[in-house]
């Protein structure tokens, strides 16, 4: 199957290689050139233009922001005015809601099949396929781009026949594990003050109640205020909850936890934190309480 | 090993249940008789008094709240005037930080042995005897205290020489699973308001980076909007909000997101929401944004 | 002089027929032209068309919101198109700062002059020509707008020489008035639930420490719940608040109170509040107390 | 008239000041017995027990907090064991609604009369007799007490029989100035970083919908950065908001606005701001901001 990959960040370079290695016929197309030659190596073909990179049976976009999408999908010389009729778009970038009901109804117009496919996972879930990922759009384009998706992850869910109800579950998502984030943040500052040891603490939770991903990932993140290097950027995140704040605005949804992550990553990017990992939001329950308390001599933290 | 048990609402019923199978000698105590009576049935004696109940090697207590603990512990007829030099004060109940310090001070005064080991887990998990429980103490009075927690709990945590910490992490713990329902809550809302299924949505939630138990017990709960009957009530997790912001002040330690929960738990239960189970505080987020979304022909959500 | 006006809604009619009383020459225009017809009542001209309400030295503009004021201004047939160079176009619409910073530099690409003057007033006050107004812009243009704005308000407040500041300046009144709704809707739940009157205690607010319109103008309306005829309605001042996080945002300034009013306004619009009076955000802390308390024989209350 | 006074703190010493100056035959107490002797210069006596003190007709008490205040009406040498029954005891100092109810309790249980009388105002106003009150409790030691708060302040508002109502009023009083520092900070760290002089921004609120005390005491403090020495300490502000929730809860109450002032003034603590002015909390805002804004040349700013 011929298909175009446009977007080799961190994300996007492990899910094309992925879908060289299914023997699929890959065309990449990124802004920064250089990124494409590594995928040439791996035998990927190297588009100039987005245009090349349309001339494709199915074509993956895993863009950084809103104005990228805008630019490569909708632009003068992009994806709708390039890609054939009845071609399909996997658009897996975390982008707005509204964006995607815009990419939706261009495509629509267009007679181009299209479906919003975002992930979840870091860069190395996806170079080693252990994506999850939302599915929507119409059922005929979601069955087009099953056998891709099976490919770069390890689990789909449909969720809605309409595109950008898949973004709206990504921002969700990401907007709840930046509430675990700052809720460990917050429990760790205040035991840590109050005379236990933070990384047995984490090791209680997720061997209980909190043993999932999301706490084993972060919980010994902010434990050890370990935030570089970052595997998700802290302007990533900002970005994410940003966008999942406009949608809740738009559908009049008041979500009080979701602002205070705002304020919060709001204050981690003006105080320099742009490029840290976006578990260093957790870490700035610790600052106000005025950092780590003063230590005495370590208790004997064992367990049974 | 002669144990006293005073304290038989639905945890301590079955802890105290698990106590007399695994052999030991129990004289139990509460406040209303009648309670007493089920305990008696298997096999234990029922003392008329506190100080009945303090003829023991080893009491432990599970009691409601602070005002109850500090009653039967500390008051004139209490545990630390009949507790016999040597002997071992269990302390279980979910009490404030400030009181299990006064606790502690008072048994050292008199000679007594004395832990803090508060428990995580509901009803059921109290009856089966899967509880985890934190312990923090005197390193003799932990070992003293660790025969019988086998026998109440599937795992025992040591954290810390100082018993009030036990019960900091117990506080701590129950910020975290409140944090769980808010976010769960407010993430509802929005994917319900944005076409999305709830009950879909907590699927692949669980299904991947959330699934832990916490996840798993209140998605389904706020999602299904099934908060009778109440297995924790939303005044017993009102007051421990309440005792953690308590702590949280006394370290000096600002907690945001506790804060919201706090006001929450003021909101349900001005609403007269005392009763329903605390994950009922995941549902505010539903109300404010003006209850359930008007339903369209629901979207098939399905999952390969 | 020749002025333009566009916009005669509640505020806007009034400032209209203000410069009229003035004796400028004045060309109105309003999308739906009954509004015009009571101007014209009063010696106005009546445009057909934006581009007819273009032909004047001088066109002030009062528009709803940023869509209205972006297709007025920017639009196909907009003031920008039609308004001669050198002619002054006086923003006085409540927009956000980057529209505001849109509308600047295409006045200027066009060599038009533009300054931005936001108003600070209700209806009532209007009428009156007893506005007070922020003004932003080049001090050529700023000289120019003086003697209108001297005739539509009752003082000017020169703020910067970029037009966007004053639209800043004016969203953070506002969220500095929305701020005081709050402040007193929660003082006024707790304080009528701990057995004081409400009116009373406003009396003794406005009497000492907090003795400005803002807090005499809200302070009855919450304390008697009387939130229609609004004012202000409440979508207009959630509105404003989005604008404000908006330019937080781009700005890196986080503003927790902000997001709490914003937060508020979301569930007083989903509640179906979009119509009342503003200050209705000031009544939802005592919804979330659980209504007016039982009142017991109203305690006389008197000052000396 | 004898009259006791106990607590020579800066507000008191100059409550007691007036009194001496009104004539009133003065003896007065203070835990260290230095700040006695100032007063002692201008004509008072000075006891050196509590119990000298309650030799009086009317006893005023302008203590720290709750500790105080209970140790001295309550302890075992305290006012309540020592005031003739008929006598006096008027409470002016800000302690929790709980503590006055009880102090109410204890005087009605020894037939003495007692009203809560707290304060508004700041040592220079209690020095000028320029204070305003707050007074509460039966009618009849109300008429007591009026004289008396006629010498120590501009004008008493009566606003309830129950004497803790006024504890009530006091702090929710403190809450709204709290309010309004946060308010004026997040506003002023927006504007500033907009290009707005913050010094003229104030004079702008200050000289329209915001010209009230509260506004033309804080909004120069806080764009100064000017937060020493404090004329009210953040220590004592933040002792109030914790009162304050206290009573909230009680009530049950939800103030999320009061929440995050709590929040605020946790952390101002913790970073070593207790003995700041409390208007320091307003500066916390701009911190969160990065600081701030580099400045370019300052725009002239001026009104006409």
């Amino acid at each position: 199957m011929k298909v175009g990959f446009i977007g080799l960040g961190r994300m996007g370079s492990g899910m094309a290689r992925n879908l060289l290695r299914a023997g699929h016929d890959i065309t990449v197309y990124n802004r920064t050139p250089e990124r494409s030659q590594a995928l040439a190596a791996d035998g990927a073909k190297v588009a100039a233009t987005v245009a090349q990179a349309c001339r494709v049976d199915a074509l993956i976009t895993m863009l950084a922001n809103d104005a990228a999408a805008e630019d490569v999908v909708l632009g003068p010389d992009g994806i709708v005015s390039h890609l054939q009729p009845g071609a399909l778009h996997i658009s897996s970038s975390t982008i707005s809601v509204a964006l995607a009901r815009r990419l939706a109804e261009a495509h629509r117009a267009n007679q181009q099949q299209f479906v919003s496919a975002p992930v979840f996972g870091r860069p190395d879930a996806a170079a080693a396929a252990r994506l999850y990922i939302l599915l929507a759009g119409d059922p005929a384009a979601r069955e087009a781009a099953m056998p891709l998706l099976n490919v770069l992850g390890q689990r789909t869910f449909v969720v809605s026949d309409k595109p950008e109800a898949a973004n709206l579950g990504k921002l969700s998502g990401n907007f709840l594990s930046a509430s675990v984030i700052e809720s460990l943040g917050e429990a760790l500052a205040l035991v840590s003050h109050g005379g236990l040891d933070p990384a047995a603490y984490i090791d209680f939770l997720t061997a209980t109640m909190f043993g999932a991903p999301v706490y084993r990932t972060y919980g010994p993140l902010i434990a050890q205020r370990r935030f570089e290097p970052a595997a998700f950027a802290a302007g990533l995140g900002a970005k994410d909850i940003r966008l999942l704040l406009g949608a809740a605005q738009d559908l009049r949804v008041p979500m009080p936890l979701a602002s205070l992550l705002n304020d919060r990553f709001l204050r981690l990017l003006a105080s320099g934190g742009e490029h840290l990992d976006w578990s260093a939001l957790g870490d700035l329950a610790a600052r106000d309480a005025g950092g780590q308390p003063v230590a005495g001599p370590t208790p004997p933290i064992y367990s049974f």
